[in-house]
């Protein structure tokens, strides 16, 4: 039985990706929530202390412990193969643009920072380098999409590489980044699912603050809409 | 039939990764180096214009891209198994590490560059968010050869885990990064294979100098000595 740790789903994308990828391909496994600077936190077992960790608990009672995103992402995969495309050329593509993801998109990361009940102007703070990671994600995008028929990344199937994107269009839909029509066409693909819906509610609604994510947000630019319960 | 696209080896950490992989494991492989700043660069056909780039030419004369060292190493071990550990405890462990590697250890990359042949003292820019990255490797690799017991990191076979962490063993060197002794022990053994060997001396042997990097390893620290050729 696999069970995922995560954090704040307003907060944390890094946690949306195996959350995502697990419920949408309908694989079982139990939800540990631990908000950002609760006394909960040793409870989970990453000996990083980051999320997501995945604890996969045999019926030997031994427990399996595996971090980092993309760590799990390949050790569900050896259980459940439609984690990635079956097509070889497909599977090469969607795992060359997740580890670019995974190790990449700095400027995007720290300008944007991730906070998905947020709506704010960024214009101010738009740099030629932030513009270089979007430009980047269009081209990796229409690459996807054209290679391999769509409407997913690498075709017919949601895979993990759209897992590993999704958190970019969560960042998108708050700073209201303008991309092309193709890239715009995707994104709304991805939110218009209900597993992506299905957090985002879960988002809205929750009620804890922590101050140094709301911090970055501050200074990330002038907030248009707080879209969150009070 | 692999071809590997790699940058010099005296100062390409990423290229090391799946080199390594490919010689230990002995999977045949051509290998094109590309030096940094040479006019040569756009035959890398990778779209994210970095090193490395695997190109897989097939018999019908097509060929699959894959860019980035992750995606490449499972490229690879989708086609010989013995990449990974076989074992799914090992297996899970090695590839945490190794994620945690390829998205981490920000600090230790920074500040200590990367430049096999030069032995660099650092005492001077030595800050706690450094010592935190050496740390953790300490951590990392003491927990991989107690559970598994060593030599490598994941048990008696050299794995993909092994080669994630080689760069960080020259760096060490460069550095003169004081090990406990079960680190200290690791980073010899891995220095002592012949295919780092083979990669050391190479490093040595290179006569181009790429003026980024050379300015990089003059800020690092005070120079204590130069192996390369000239
Ligand atoms: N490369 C890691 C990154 C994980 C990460 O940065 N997690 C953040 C939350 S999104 C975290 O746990 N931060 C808390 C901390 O560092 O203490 C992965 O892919 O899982
Ligand atoms: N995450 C990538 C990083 C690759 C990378 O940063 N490569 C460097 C050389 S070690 C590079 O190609 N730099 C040249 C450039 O960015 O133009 C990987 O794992 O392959």
């Amino acid at each position: 039985m696999y069970r995922l740790f995560i954090a704040n789903k307003n907060y944390s994308t890094w946690s949306l990706r195996p959350w995502l990828l697990l419920t949408q391909l309908q694989i079982p496994f139990e939800e540990v929530l631990i908000p950002f600077g609760s006394s909960e936190w040793h409870n989970n077992p990453s000996p990083t202390g980051q999320v997501p960790c995945l604890a996969d608990l045999q019926a030997n009672d031994k427990t399996t412990v595996i971090w980092d995103s993309l760590a799990i992402t390949e050790y569900i995969a050896d259980d459940y193969p439609e984690v990635w495309p079956q097509d070889k050329k497909a599977r090469a593509w969607a795992r060359s643009a997740s580890a670019e993801m995974h190790s990449g998109f700095h400027n995007l990361r720290a300008i944007c920072t991730n906070n998905i009940g947020l709506r704010i102007d960024i214009r101010e703070k738009t740099t030629p380098a932030l513009l270089k990671d979007i430009k980047r994600i269009e081209q990796l995008w229409g690459e996807g999409l054209t290679s391999f028929g769509g409407p997913f990344l690498a075709g017919q199937n949601f895979s993990a590489v759209d897992a590993f994107f999704a958190p970019v269009v969560f960042r998108f839909q708050t700073y209201g980044i303008e991309l092309n029509d193709t890239a715009a066409r995707y994104a709304d693909h991805l939110l218009g699912l209900p597993a992506m819906q299905d957090w985002y509610q879960s988002s809205l609604a929750e009620t804890w603050r922590d101050e140094p994510h709301e911090v970055d947000a501050r200074h990330a630019g002038h907030w248009i809409e707080d879209l969150r319960a009070v």
